[in-house]
């Protein structure tokens, strides 16, 4: 009989005596990752480990304590790209059932946008949508996101289904619209939703305005005051149009739509903007001063050529800022992953500047950038011991992203949202190898095509432009 | 016993009438397939079929006559897009290997690039290259391609092996290179590779003169020339930055890069430009007088900070202008797809008109248009009878691609790389389900990984900047 004696190395000494030594237990154990942990110091760990147990980060570290955890699962990234779950910071996810219509139709939101949805948008609209939409944005690799829209309800069931983590807003307007006749009507629907979901552990419930010139100065004013009472966020389209700022300036005398809030007392630490683009120096100091948080939607805001927002100013200048897509019919796509390249471009061109817009900052607007603007900062958008375990892994194997010298310009330049290939939210591994597990991804795209067969019955029957 | 009595309609007559008729025969049979030609007409045939025999087109119909034709196989394109394969007007493929390096350094070429390059370039890295960039421009629905670079023999024999079409111009600069200690070497090099594949059916080899001021006004004219005697195309960059309109400015009296070279004969229809930045309405003229072709590379554009190309003017005015991504160092991913959103987006932010960049009109620079930048639109860059069957078919079920209501607008904002499911070169099929058939992508990948280990490490010896 042959005896076989194990070669006794410096290495296997240390793994037998923390092997000795007591064992943390955890529920996951991601090894061999890329880490990008997008904290404070901007933390990198080239072969690190994430552990996760329960719905937290219990430890983010370089790897080499890998032998002091026992794991129910362990997770090899190989080399892969572990990092925070993206934030997408302003949405209106249900419209992904109206995406590729009449895009180039000037006016678009009074002329088109409205009237469509006078016709189409229902509680069924609403679920079909917001389906499709969660599809999509966890595959993009979008683990958190911020709508804008009606019967939020809906949203939040499905939400809850997928188990993506969200914040959502009922869309409160003075025009009469599918679940409210007007503003007050909005308001009482917000508030049943918030009194339904404010315990949730992932859906923030919040109002959401439309925006100041769809609103009246009082029905501002009560949302202000109602989110401060109930400890809920405020969703508002700010500074997005020229139209907007000559109805407000007729309204204030002159004043810009973000000096209008600061008057009216609207400008808070609730407050979450999405676009501010027509913004002065003056303009950004009230925002930072009230700690409102912006969600920046370059690649809508180009392709409606809206301008471009001062928000890399903002976002150098401290104040809460992230990334958001818009809707569907806006951007068009829902990850913005798919965006960090225009964003990154953009600004490096409006500022005649190629190094204006290091990759790193893009990735950070993406993550803790936009938790911040979410006012989420201490639960997400980082990986940080205590933190929800909200994380994407991306592929580092793809043609497109072979080699990495640099993985924030990988991701920024390089990465498709396809590249994304598991995803965990609270701790819940929620897509796996691309394939996502907690709902019926071809069932949903079936009954979107059906819903679009309505929706180009009537865009046709009502004689308005499909293309 | 039951007999089985076949319901008599009038479609099944009008099939065995069709099939009592002499058919077609044909190699491959693409139906049901939502057709976009891109011929002169934009013809689109909902249900539409493409027949292919040998490398060419032998039918493109509405799918009515589908019964008339006997395939060797046949694909059924469930409702997904089919169009012509992406022509891509310029790269510099075997720089993917490079990529994600230093991305924000001012004057990148003169300081990192050029001396990177004299480090590294090799028959080996050229060929390393071009198998990782030919990988990821057929997963991105890339059929043909424009390069410019040294070893181009190494390319076309990668090109050859993929199966690709491509135009491969041998690099002419008045510096030493890695192929060639000066611009006469350069020529020599060219003429060696022109007449070793001036005959292969999808292989067109050129010369590459860098730029105007980086070859003599001796060099320049000397290729204008043979280019006319050989037959080939010369591409070059040109009207790309500020340096070069100084340097021409000085060498010249004043002149502009496009007139300059139009004052010493250079400017035909051999000769295919990247860039076309700064260029204003007198050179636009000369362009068009001179029939060049025009490589519109946007985002590499964007991400140098050099500015907006005055690309749509000069597609509105009729010249022979389509996309090009540019070098992997520069864009940083080699498919047009991945741009389209940014070529729309940007032209509509620069003119500050929604409807300036209709989708339709970026597919056509994509397809046609390319084809058209390249001369070849005889064999290529539209779906027509007698056309090269270079065909893409795209993913519409995809959660970002669903619905479709404008397949123009899908494509343009709404589509990935990734969703490019089969691609055909000259009616041979090179990728299938997003499987290439032709080469080994995952030993490419691995091979250049292996190579990105001499890079990184001949980076951090020579103490310059990786990030």
């Amino acid at each position: 009989m042959k005896l076989t004696i194990p070669l006794c190395t410096a290495a296997s000494i240390i793994a037998l005596a923390s092997h000795a030594a007591v064992q943390t237990p955890v529920d996951t154990l991601i090894t061999n990752g890329h880490i990008l942990t997008m904290d404070a110091q901007k933390a990198e760990f080239p072969h690190g480990l994430v552990a996760i147990k329960d719905d937290r980060i219990i430890a983010v570290t370089d790897g080499s304590d890998v032998a002091s955890y026992t794991a129910k699962r362990t997770l090899d990234a190989k080399g892969d790209i572990v990092m925070p779950g993206l934030i997408n910071t302003h949405t209106h996810v249900s419209m992904s059932v109206f995406r590729s219509l009449a895009d180039d139709v000037p006016d678009r939101l009074h002329r088109y946008i409205f009237p469509l949805e006078g016709k189409l948008v229902s509680r069924d609209m609403v679920r079909i949508g917001a389906n499709l939409g969660n599809v999509e944005m966890l595959k993009g690799g979008v683990t958190t996101y911020a709508d804008m829209y009606y019967f939020e309800d809906e949203v939040a069931k499905t939400v809850d289904t997928i188990g993506m983590r969200a914040v959502l807003g009922e869309t409160v307007i003075k025009f009469p619209v599918a679940d409210a006749k007007n503003a007050q009507e909005g308001i009482n629907y917000a508030l049943n939703f918030i009194e339904q979901y404010k315990d949730h552990p992932r859906i923030t419930p919040a109002f959401a305005p439309h925006a100041p010139y769809t609103n009246t100065t009082e029905t501002l004013k009560q949302l202000s005051k109602l989110s401060q009472e109930l400890d809920v966020p405020v969703m508002i389209h700010l500074a997005e149009s020229h139209r907007e700022s000559e109805k407000i300036a007729e309204r204030s005398g002159g004043l810009s739509p973000v000096a209008y809030m600061n008057e009216i007392g609207a400008l808070n630490d609730k407050l979450i903007a999405a676009h501010v683009i027509n913004a002065d120096d003056a303009d950004i100091a009230l925002l930072k001063a009230n700690d409102v948080g912006i969600a920046h939607n370059m690649s809508a805001n180009i392709k409606s050529a809206k301008g471009v927002s001062p928000a890399l100013k903002m976002f150098d200048e401290g104040l809460r800022i992230g990334l958001g897509t818009d809707g569907p019919m806006s951007g068009n796509t829902l990850s913005t992953l798919d965006e960090f390249n225009q964003v990154a471009k953009v600004h490096k061109l409006a500022n005649k500047d190629r190094a204006a817009m290091p990759p790193i900052k893009v990735v950070e607007m993406a993550t803790i950038g936009a938790a911040r603007a979410l006012h989420m900062e201490e639960q997400i958008g980082s990986l940080e011991v205590g933190k929800q375990a909200d994380i994407i892994i991306i592929d580092t194997k793809a043609p497109n992203m072979v080699p990495i010298y640099n993985p924030y310009s990988a991701l920024v330049y390089s990465a498709y949202s396809s590249n994304v290939k598991h995803s965990f939210v609270a701790g819940r591994q929620l897509m796996q190898d691309r394939k996502i597990l907690t709902v019926d991804e071809s069932k949903i795209i079936e009954e979107a095509q059906g819903f679009a067969k309505i929706v180009r019955k009537t865009v046709i029957e009502s004689g308005e432009k499909v293309q």
